[in-house]
């Protein structure tokens, strides 16, 4: 299935139709960015987190958890989300009306370099297919930043110069800051799009919502932009409940915020969100996964970072063992979790030809990450991320343990003791405290605050200087250190116990994207019928497996609706009787469009011998058999056990009864 | 299990060690009122939330939700929300410190009392066991009043008078407002109770937390009090998905949060929880239930609210098809969910005799409940509400349709059409606009907005005062009307369709105050060794169902774990690998904590002959058969096929290998 033919209209009216997801508040007029999942929607991502538990927490005994969504402000100053957690805005100086200040920037450069292309066309006299010419690094890049307003496109043709300035801005458009942002918007003359009014300076806004704990309105609190953050705190507490053994991971699956300045793009960029995040801590010293052998000769299709700076989007495919040895996916644990993803995406229905694995680029990354790779989904909007795969490193773990004074650190015996040269400094209190005087703890710690490394630089600056240097304290001064207030050499140093903070790579999961995805890549229509939508969810992830239907109205049916029912039910089959008084014809229709794989329907011949019809969604073939054997048959289709091929080639099929 | 010996503190601190929950932010010192579930609270809130959707969802085809959070003000001061969601707070005039204010005069005025008991005690030489004098009526209600700060007991002898008064207070504490809580403050002359500092005048506080949607700051928005709101806005696309078939059920399991003034008691008071909601839409003029034959025998303990106002306690034993119809609970739906949630929470682990249905009294019902009858669990804070069962009538629908002008009604076809007489308001436009001129909008709308009783008692006063009467509009103010102005009338009416707001019975579950009810009945300790604790959860809530662990760190045994968790996992039993190099009668213990129900053991006769020992928790018996035979006894028990006692009397006890 591509999406050659595929009309988001359409689709999009059958959700809203069906009720998979619904504007919320709409009877209210609804607000930009959230949304409601209907009883569909809300049983497809009760599947797909059920899966997911499974595949992830049961299947790797991680410790999943269940944080506070009110977080103090203090936690996220930390973190870095208060300072960097941010976009730039700009206003419509006449209307008020506010945009994203990149997003604006860019549809603007990219409404002018359409219609370069298009004076261009013409002045050639040929009508070409081709629109603007692609910018492949950009293009390569996920679909968030598909232009929402940039204006009318007017064929106007642009100076070759100009059309190479705009084309680099635009590869680099997420590398501007706030400053960056109103340079361009002045030099370019850049307008609000659809008044042609001037617009304000670019400010920070900060996505995240903020609102206050407790009765004194002294303690600011903001809703989570991530889950992240909970596990981190907990690590103490989980690294002790897992019997102080490493590495091993912390999950969590639930709702985060993001208070979006112009949310758009349906579910795919929203304001309120759930999400299934994974914080997987290991050795900095060692990303071996003990478990990757298992997963090293599945082959994934990889975008890396050297291909898109080449301005390519060819992708490679490459067995995950072949891509960790050739260092082009870091480790393994990362590359152990690309496949697990890789893996889970594929079982819940995303089709494989439509999933990549996209490196980011420096510029793209996070204020925390330091490496990270996205499983990109391919849907009508373009590539979309859907998995962060990230390498935090031991960024959160450190700076929450610099601010907190606790320890975030594993402690490991040593097989024997080590014995190593380290650069150590020694503070001669006698001389340091009486020449600095009150600037001596600031020196203090700053000199406390030095790596090893920056001790070796340090003391080799004071041996070229005559045995002293300048140093800035932590008081933003700058002061004369000696070598008669301070002692820094190499120590051999003795250690029984290794201590170290672990990294931790981050599978995080935006499940509406996914979830947005999965009914792209399962919709299709019938041949020669296209007002005849299906959604082919595989049946694990169906949001109900059996429809339990009668022929009509006739009062001898309804015992054995049900019967049925209540025996599907047992067996954990969740179903749906339909006796609303349509044809059988339309109520299939209708559970086609709710992706409901199989259909069970009771006629007159049920009420002569028992027999009931069964039919498959994809194919719309039946079979007719004993309600004890449809049952079981169902019983082994929903388990897994059996195919709707093997039960074509075991019973035969049924035709008499004209459904369709 | 009574709690006659339990300690509150041991269970804490078991709980806090085996992390089934934290204090959220604990490294920052934590905030009042916000947990995290650490893993084992986790998998246990998870399958009990699993087990809901199993009992009530799926069992029901009730239509499940999942709706936005962040929920816009307009939205929640049309529900009542804004206005009457709120606690009264006074203040510390001098620390600053912040009390609620009812439970602030209840603490003072409850020491008082037990000062005063204390004193005639001391007074008659006697020194009886009884403490203050229990208030019948108010001991019956729920713990969450439970004094957090009541100041110091001093044994100070009251008058009788005044002992009295301060009983009378009490048991209608719930009955004062702002200037009701100054008034008894200042009679009684309450102070700070700690620094007996002066107090505040009582200010209202709303207890939801605001917050800003989108960049302007101009869009108000409330996390929301319940997950009820969602749902109700969503009526009329359920009713359209149900194929406008009544009586139907929708449901959502989320978050939602309250910014209690001084959260307290743990998990019982907390300021962001995961409730689990149904709302049943039903015919108010007919509340019966389909399946209420299924349930009519089974007995309930109720505590109605004409024996709570005798002063008295004591619990009526009867089966909900007998309180039906003696209209002890008010119809048959109402009493079908009562039974529902009593099988649900006893299912769970709850102790039946710890278990009773309180009606609400009138002065405690929310602003939108018409009736009401919780569920309560009685643990060591006294008797939880932690399941409400209300009707809250056509209040929700009425009002927001009302403010959006959008019909949230159902359209029944008459099975015949109804002919009537029905109170009519015609409008002589003629001489209606060009009288009352710029005012003729208001008050057609205030005429319009009569109900059939209204405008008879109009027409009569009109015909009592001339054909004139004096009417308020909807501008305030007062304006005549006269007979040549509007035409009031009894007309013949024929409906085809009946047109009608369901009534809404909702059963609103507090997760976390079931998880923590479970946990104190589910909790005891070993005869003879009051160190070791059990929690004894069933097998289908319990965090994990297996243990799995080697005799000792012998290398010949790690294949064997790996195999038989694998083939667990396949069979979806949940189950943990603890090689910690513990002894394996301490892994036991831990366990144990865990509530785990089972343990399998590998040791040397493993190597030697694939038998495995298999543990009981409760018992601490043990079985010893292949690993084959242990694989499938344990899947058998965990789908609750087999009991333990059985397993018992089928298999030989093994004793050899000394554990304990």
């Amino acid at each position: 299935m591509t999406d050659k033919k595929f009309d988001r209209a359409v689709l999009d009216q059958l959700l809203t139709k069906r009720f998979f997801f619904a504007p919320s508040f709409n009877i209210y007029g609804g607000v930009a960015g959230l949304y409601d999942y209907g009883p569909p929607g809300c049983a497809l991502q009760a599947n797909v987190l059920q899966l997911w538990r499974q595949h992830f927490v049961l299947e790797e005994d991680m410790l999943e958890l269940d944080c506070s969504i009110m977080t103090p402000a203090e936690v996220l100053k930390t973190s870095g989300h208060v300072d960097k957690f941010t976009d730039w805005m700009c206003k419509d100086l006449k209307t008020g009306e506010i945009f994203r200040a990149d997003h604006l920037v860019e549809g603007v450069l990219e409404a002018r370099l359409e219609g370069d292309a298009e004076a261009r066309r013409a002045e050639q006299g040929t009508a070409a297919a081709a629109t603007a010419a692609p910018v492949a690094a950009k293009d390569a890049k996920d679909a968030k930043k598909k232009k929402a307003k940039k204006g009318k496109v007017t064929a106007v043709k642009l100076d070759d110069a100009v059309k190479e300035e705009y084309t680099s801005v635009l590869a680099q458009i997420d590398n501007y800051d706030g400053a960056g942002l109103t340079e361009l918007i002045q030099r370019f003359n850049i307008k609000s799009p659809e008044t042609g009014n001037d617009l304000s300076e670019p400010v920070e806004f900060n996505l995240m919502f903020e609102s206050s704990i407790g009765p004194t309105g002294h303690l600011k609190g903001y809703l989570r932009p991530e889950t992240a953050q909970g596990q981190f705190l907990n690590f103490k507490k989980l690294l002790e409940f897992n019997n102080e053994r490493m590495p091993f991971a912390s999950a969590q699956i639930g709702r985060s915020f993001r208070n979006e300045i112009s949310p758009r793009a349906g579910l795919l960029r929203v304001r309120e969100f759930t999400m299934a995040e994974i914080e997987h801590y290991v050795d900095p010293e060692n990303k071996d996964h003990p478990r990757f052998a298992e997963v090293k000769d599945q082959k994934l299709r990889l975008l890396p970072s050297n291909v898109q700076l080449d301005g390519k989007t060819e992708l490679l495919e490459i067995s995950i063992g072949d891509a960790v040895e050739q260092k082009i996916v870091d480790n393994q644990t990362l590359g152990y979790f690309l496949v697990r993803v890789y893996l889970f995406l594929t079982r819940i229905g995303i089709n494989p030809e439509r999933l990549r694995f996209r490196q980011h680029l420096s510029n793209e990354m996070a204020h925390y990450a330091c490496d990270c790779w996205d499983a990109e989904i391919h849907t009508s909007y373009g590539w979309i991320e859907c998995v962060g795969c990230a390498d935090r490193s031991a960024y959160d773990l450190t700076v929450h343990a610099a601010r907190t004074k606790e320890k975030l650190v594993v402690r490991e015996p040593l097989p024997e003791p080590r014995v190593s040269q380290q650069w150590q400094l020694e503070i001669n209190k006698k001389v340091f405290g009486p020449t600095l005087k009150k600037a001596a703890k600031a020196v203090e710690e700053a000199l406390t605050s030095l790596t090893e490394c920056e001790l070796e630089t340090l003391s080799k600056r004071m041996a070229d200087n005559g045995g002293k240097a300048d140093i800035v304290a932590t008081d933003g001064a700058t002061y004369e250190v000696t070598d008669n207030m301070v002692t820094i050499q190499l120590a051999t140093v003795t250690e029984h116990v290794r201590e170290y903070t672990p990294n931790v790579i981050e599978p995080s999961f935006g499940i509406g994207r996914i979830l947005y995805a999965l009914m792209e890549h399962s919709y299709w229509t019938r041949e020669g019928d296209e007002q005849r939508g299906v959604l082919s969810f595989p049946t694990v992830v169906a949001p109900t497996k059996c429809l339990v239907q009668p022929l009509s109205n006739h009062k001898s049916f309804t015992p054995f609706l049900g019967d049925i029912a209540s025996r599907l039910r047992r067996l954990g089959i969740s179903n749906t009787i339909d006796n609303s008084s349509v044809s059988v014809g339309r109520t299939y229709a209708r559970n086609d469009e709710l992706g409901t794989p199989f259909g069970i329907t009771v006629d007159f011949q049920t009420v002569q011998d028992g027999t009931i019809t069964l039919r498959e969604r994809d194919s719309t073939k039946q079979i007719r058999e004993k309600i004890e054997i449809i049952v079981e048959v169902l019983k082994d289709l929903v388990n897994e056990r059996t195919t709707w091929a093997d039960v074509m080639d075991k019973y035969p099929v049924f035709t008499q009864q004209e459904l369709e």
